[in-house]
């Protein structure tokens, strides 16, 4: 079903992680906090020798997204006079996060919905940023609000983020939604995004999830757990392994499906991965290059050397969920219109 | 850390599934529409045995609990003025869902906490119904509200469920308390009463939930799925198998702590189960018994017999989280008097 292509791979960089700040699209709070100080090497034995594995390519399937997302929007401002409208609220001077909005901004651009940018200082007050909120909720031409995370320490992240109203919480992280996700028979407003990204490629290559051993890597609001919800909701066996799993490789050597947002670079080495495993990796983070002219390049959680060689088919990193994130977001974003202005 | 006991069983009937009705505390809406024709016998060189499993005495730690909510609910009135109050609603002629509300009812009776009880005809309209719900929300006296399920088939009962409160819903099945349950840093209002049940077991028994690999036998809205968030709050690894799942013995095999919910009788075999697991069988499913003066008994998912002799510790059928439910429904009921009149 898969079609197999051979690759070759230059060896990995390996050493101690400096704390920089990545471009891409994941909105990962811990990523720019973390300092990994041992990266753990591939084996020399599996350097530059052939691979089987096909590459998922985010990058492409996110492209065609966006290019039927520009269709869409354009047909929605013909037909019905409606134009989607993302709404990104920017707390404090964090070039990670200004980085990520920037990249929303100039995504939202590229396919024709408007964005909306509110940038607060540091020590602004809650109050302010929730009435900020609060004017989004009732502008009728914003169908999105984001509230870029982390949120500065002395606010109060759950509150800020319940005041967002669940039809315009295109994130899909209101506790609301994550139940109704949970839950057969409901039906969340918005799948969140990372997630949603990760089961769009695996539909996309023709993967089979249903009856299917699938193991999530990670417990996160924002990916792992929904990722193991929404696997479960297509009919996969999942587990969950995390930080306090003691035998994580036994775990995910019986998976067929792996979703890993762990965090941690190389990770998952080969002898963690059943022969044939589907990959997805959703881990960016930054190790140490010399090679690289920026001084660091990102890898996954997943060793990608020694997984491509036993996976029949992995997401590379960059270029495999990273650009699904922001793809999901425009999508949700011009569902949530839709929805809102009852145009079909 | 678990002591051992030495039990002598005897043998299990087999045969098929009259379509009877179980005056047991679980509110399983598929007990009695379920026509099992086939029940798996357990091996005959299993019969008649020394076994090693210690018995999980649900019955007696639910009425440990209902007695230290006796002493706590008369403190309550004492000090406060405060009775706790459970209006359960009962749709219909369901001679099951009867016996579950009197069962209810009389549980109330017997810790002190007031019941009120509306019993409507099988062909009342939603409206009524929801009027119902909406007088018990506003009602200061009334701390927990349910209505019992299944409801008749021309009522919605996702709008139903929704009408309750969220303050009142003891059930803990509302999708924004599943939310908060399946997310970290968030606290739901109520746990779901079977799933709290099972944890609550574990706890009592002195069972280390985290870091071990535990499996969950069905995803249920009521049992299975809020049984994995629960566990994996608990730092669990957690594996959820169910009705799709291609190789469950395989995962189960795996498990050091198994809470089943799956209704079907005797699933679970010995070989399905780890050397010294310990297993929660929420599963309560009739099996027709020519020597019981009812002419059927009730089984759990796991075959006992076979079960008993691997695992550490077990639940019975009945006796094992049947009463827990009842308890944790009172417990949840008590808490919500408590936070709602601010009394400790």
């Amino acid at each position: 079903m898969i079609p197999l292509r051979l690759l070759l791979f230059s060896k990995l960089p390996n050493g101690a992680v400096r704390s920089i700040y990545s471009n891409f699209g994941i909105q990962n709070p811990n990523l720019t906090t973390t300092i990994i100080t041992h990266v753990p090497p591939p084996s020399s034995a599996s350097m530059g020798t052939k691979v089987s594995a096909m590459v998922i390519d985010g990058k492409s399937v996110a492209e065609d997204i966006q290019d039927k997302l520009t269709v869409e929007i354009s047909r929605m401002k013909n037909k019905f006079g409606v134009v989607p409208g993302l709404a990104v609220i920017l707390v404090g001077d964090r070039k990670d996060s200004a980085s990520y909005v920037h990249n929303k901004k100039e995504a939202c651009e590229s396919v024709g919905i408007n964005s909306y940018e509110v940038c607060l200082p540091q020590d602004c007050r809650e109050e302010e940023l929730l009435m900020h909120i609060s004017s989004f909720n009732d502008d009728p031409s914003v169908h999105g609000i984001l509230v870029q995370l982390p949120l500065p320490s002395h606010m109060n992240e759950r509150n800020i983020l319940n005041a967002v109203c669940i039809e315009k919480d295109v994130d899909g992280l209101h506790p609301l939604n994550i139940g109704r996700l949970a839950m057969s028979g409901r039906e969340p407003l918005f799948l969140p995004c990372t997630p949603k990204g990760c089961i769009e490629l695996l539909h996309r290559y023709n993967v089979d999830i249903k009856g299917k051993n699938a193991v999530v890597i990670g417990r996160s609001n924002i990916v792992g757990m929904p990722a193991a919800l929404l696997l479960q909701r297509e009919d996969a066996s999942v587990s969950v392994v995390h930080s306090r799993t003691k035998n994580p490789e036994e775990i995910t050597k019986q998976a067929d499906i792996i979703i890993s947002a762990a965090g941690k670079p190389n990770m998952v080495r080969g002898s963690w991965i059943k022969p044939g495993a589907v990959l997805i990796d959703v881990g960016i983070n930054p190790v140490e290059d010399s090679t690289d002219p920026r001084g660091y390049r990102m890898v996954g959680d997943i060793c990608y050397e020694e997984a491509c060689k036993i996976a029949s088919a992995i997401t590379p990193v960059p270029g495999g969920v990273g650009p699904m994130t922001i793809a999901m977001l425009l999508l949700n974003t011009v569902t949530s219109a839709k929805r809102i202005h009852n145009c079909n």
